[in-house]
C-alpha cells in the first residue's frame, strides 16, 4: 500500500515555492522558453547530472555550486539553446544568467542553479534571456507549476507533472516534480531535465543520497533511443516549510520520504518514456531472479533499450526471441536454461524452453495495451505493455521503462535541427 | 601500400577448399539454406563467438570443439532456424547435424564445426537438413564460394565475399571470406556469420590470436542496431595447402598474414554494415588522439551506433551536436575543449568550439556520398560518409562502421517473424 496520496499543484504544491514560465524569445517557435523556480527560504539542494564527457556549461556550473554550497533559492532554465559545446563563452553566459536572475530576485548569485535544453553548440540568446527576466520574476506564482512545466519542454508532446503528499510527525509533507524528455533519453545519468520540490526538512547529505538512489530506480531506468544528453539534470530542493521535524538520519521517516521521492521520480520517468519521440505505447520490463537489484535493472534496461524489441512491440509482435537476445547481451551472467519470459499473462519461454502460447491472443494483448495509450492520451502510464523476465532464483529485481520504435522516431530525428 | 591484391573466388580462392550451398527446405521461402565448406586436409581452425548469455547450440558446440581440437575439416551452416533458446534438444540436434555430415564426408564427426542463423527459439528442421546432405556433399565444388555466400544469408540484400592474395616465401598465399549480416549487428562479439579460409601454414595459437585481433578491428567495430545476436560466429580455417613455410612465431611474415586477414575481415564487416536493414549509406567513423587504440575504437563504435547520429545522416543533416553527444557518453575520458569533429572535408567543431561552415555544402556532401551508395548498389564500400573525431593528442586511433537509420529499418523489424 502506498503511503501517500496524489494531489494537484505540481512543483508549487509543496509549501514555500513559486514558479513561472514565459516566452522570452529564445525559441524560434515563439513558444514558452524561460522557467524559474524559487523557494521563499534557503532550500537544501541535491542534483544528479549527465555523466557525458561533453557537458553543457550549466551542468559544470551546478556540479561546482552544489559541491561548495548545500542550499539554493532558485533554478533558472532556458529552452532553445543547450549551451553545450560552447567553450569558455558558455560558462561566461551561464554565470551572467545566474547573476541577472539573482539581481532581479535580490539574492546572492551563488544561490541560483541553472539548466538548459535545446540545440547543442548554440549559445544562449543572452539578450532575450536578460530582457525576459523582469517579466519572468513578475510572473512567479504559487500556482505557477503548469506554466513552468510548459516552458521547459522541447519536442515533448505533453507536459510531465506530479505531486504527492504524506504525513511526517502527523503533519503533511509534499513532493512535486516536473520534467521534460522526448529525445536523447538514456541512462547515465538519465534524462533530460527534472525539477523536484519538497517542503520537508531533511539534511543535505541524506537528501542527496535519497535523490541518487531514486534516480537509479527511475530516470536511469528509462531509455528512448540510447543517447545520453549533454544536459541531463535532475535537481531536487527541500525547504523545510512543511514545519515537520527535521529528518537527519536513516529511519522510518527517512524511508517514507525516500519512497515518496522515488515514486515522484518514477512517475516522471515513465511519463518521459511514454512520450518518447514517435512512441505509440509505454513498455515496462520487470526483471526478477537476479543476484542483486543492480543486475536486474541492467537486464531490464538492456531489453527496454533494444531496437529490435522496440520494433517488435511497434509491430505488435510477441517476438520473445528478441527479448531473450537482449537479455543475453546485458553483460549479466545467468544460466539460459533458467530463463523465463512473459508478456502480460502469456508465458512465452520457461526454463529456457519455448512454450506454446496463443499467438493471436498475445498479438491482441499488444494491440489492446497500445490502444489504451493511443488516441492522443500520452499521459496513460498505468497500462504499459509488460514484459516479465526471470533470469534465475536470486532475490534481485528491477524495472525499466521504454517505448516502441516507430516510423515517426526516424522521421522526427531525420528532420530536427538545421 | 597494401601488400596484397584482390582476386576472385571468395572462400574457394585459397587452395584445397570446396564449398556448396543448396536449397534443402529449411527456409519457408524456398531460398538456399544449407551450406558446407570443406578443406581437403585437416585445417587449423580458430573462432570468435557471441558473448551473449543466450547462445545458440552451435556456438556452445564450436567453443567446446575448438577447446579440445585445433583442427577441423568442415563447416556446416543452416539458415532458417537459429537453434537458440531450444534447450537440451538444441544440442542434440547440433550433434546429430555434425554426425550426418561427417558420415557423408567420411570423416570423424569431431572434425565438423557448425553455425546456424534464423529465427530464435526454433529447432533446426532436422528432416530437411538430413535429407539435404547427400545433395549438399555432391554439390561441393572448387568454385562453390558464390553458392555458399548465397545460402548463408537471411534478410541480406546482397552477398558478401572477398579474396586477397599475397606472397610468403615467394609463393602465393590466399585468404577468402564470406559473411552474412543485416539485422542484429552489434559488437561483442560481432556479427552474424563469417567464414574465412586461408591456405597458409600457421600455428594454431598464432592463428587464433590473429583472428581475435582482426575481429576487434573489424566485426566488433560495426553496428547496425545495437543488438548482439545469439548466434554470432566467425570461423577461420588455415590448411597449409599454399605449401609456404609454416608461420609459427611473430615476425614479418606473421604480420603480413595478419594484415591480410584483418583486411578480409574489415571488408566483410563494412559490407555487413553497408547492407544494414533499411540502410541507404555506409558511415565510417575515424577517431584519433585517444590514449590508446581500444579507447579510440570505443568512441568510434558509440558514434556509429547512435540512433540520433544515424537518423541525422539519413536526414542528410550535418548535426555535429549529436556526434559530440555520442562521443561524450562513450565512457572514455577526454577534455571537451580538445574535441574536434569533421564531416568529409568540413571542420564542424575545433578545440571544443563550433566552427562556421557551409551548411549547404555539407548537406550536399551527405547527399552525394549517399547517392554513390544508392540506386541498388549496396556493394559500394569505398565511398562512405566519413565522420572524423579527434579527442585529444594521444596516439590511439580506431575506426568503426555503421549505416544510417531509415524508415525501412523500423518497417523491416516491425514486420519480421511470426
Amino acid at each position: 500500500m502506498a503511503d501517500w496520496q496524489q494531489i494537484s499543484g505540481g512543483i508549487t504544491a509543496p509549501k514555500g515555492y513559486k514558479a513561472a514560465g514565459i516566452t522570452a524569445g529564445l525559441k524560434p517557435s515563439g513558444l514558452p522558453d524561460l522557467t524559474l523556480i524559487v523557494s521563499e527560504v534557503d532550500a537544501i539542494a541535491a542534483g544528479v547530472f549527465t555523466t557525458s564527457q561533453v557537458r553543457a556549461a550549466c551542468v559544470d556550473y551546478c556540479r561546482e555550486r552544489l559541491q561548495t554550497k548545500s542550499t539554493t533559492r532558485a533554478i533558472l532554465c532556458n529552452a532553445g539553446q543547450a549551451n553545450a559545446a560552447t567553450g569558455a563563452q558558455g560558462m561566461i553566459d551561464a554565470l551572467e544568467s545566474a547573476q541577472a536572475v539573482a539581481q532581479a530576485l535580490n539574492i546572492s548569485s551563488d544561490m541560483v542553479l541553472l539548466a538548459s535544453t535545446g540545440v547543442i553548440g548554440q549559445r544562449i540568446k543572452m539578450d532575450a534571456l536578460k530582457s525576459g527576466i523582469p517579466n519572468l520574476v513578475a510572473s512567479l506564482s504559487e500556482t505557477g507549476s503548469d506554466a513552468a512545466a510548459k516552458s521547459i519542454v522541447t519536442t515533448d508532446l505533453v507536459t510531465k507533472s506530479i505531486a504527492l503528499e504524506t504525513t511526517i510527525g502527523d503533519r503533511p509533507v509534499r513532493i512535486g516534480g516536473i520534467a521534460k524528455g522526448s529525445g536523447m533519453i538514456h541512462p547515465n545519468m538519465a534524462t533530460m531535465l527534472a525539477f523536484v520540490t519538497c517542503d520537508a526538512a531533511v539534511s543535505s547529505h541524506l537528501w542527496q543520497q535519497m535523490l541518487s538512489r531514486a534516480a537509479d530506480r527511475s530516470f536511469n531506468q528509462i531509455t528512448v533511443d540510447g543517447d545520453t544528453s549533454t544536459n541531463d539534470s535532475l535537481i531536487a530542493l527541500a525547504n523545510g516549510q512543511s514545519r515537520t521535524p527535521a529528518i537527519t538520519e536513516a529511519g522510518a521517516e527517512a524511508d517514507k520520504l525516500e519512497a515518496m521521492l522515488t515514486e515522484v521520480c518514477i512517475h516522471l520517468a515513465k511519463a518521459i518514456a511514454r512520450d518518447g519521440e514517435g512512441a505509440t505505447c509505454l513498455i515496462e520490463v520487470q526483471v526478477s531472479g537476479a543476484s542483486d537489484d543492480e543486475s536486474a535493472r541492467k537486464v531490464a534496461r538492456t531489453i527496454a533499450g533494444s531496437s529490435l524489441v522496440k520494433s517488435a512491440i511497434f509491430g505488435r509482435d510477441p517476438n520473445w526471441g528478441r527479448i531473450a537476445g537482449a537479455a543475453g547481451r546485458a553483460d549479466v551472467i545467468f544460466d539460459q536454461e533458467e530463463l523465463q519470459i512473459t508478456l502480460g499473462e502469456f508465458v512465452l519461454l520457461k526454463d529456457g524452453q519455448p512454450q506454446s502460447f496463443d499467438r493471436v491472443a498475445a498479438n491482441e494483448y499488444l494491440k489492446q495495451q497500445a490502444a489504451k495509450n493511443l488516441d492522443g492520451d500520452r499521459q496513460v502510464l498505468d497500462q504499459p505493455v509488460v514484459i516479465g523476465v526471470k533470469i534465475g532464483n536470486g532475490s534481485g529485481s528491477g524495472k525499466a521503462w521504454g517505448c516502441d520504435l516507430s516510423y515517426d522516431y526516424v522521421k522526427i530525428n531525420a528532420e530536427y535541427t538545421t
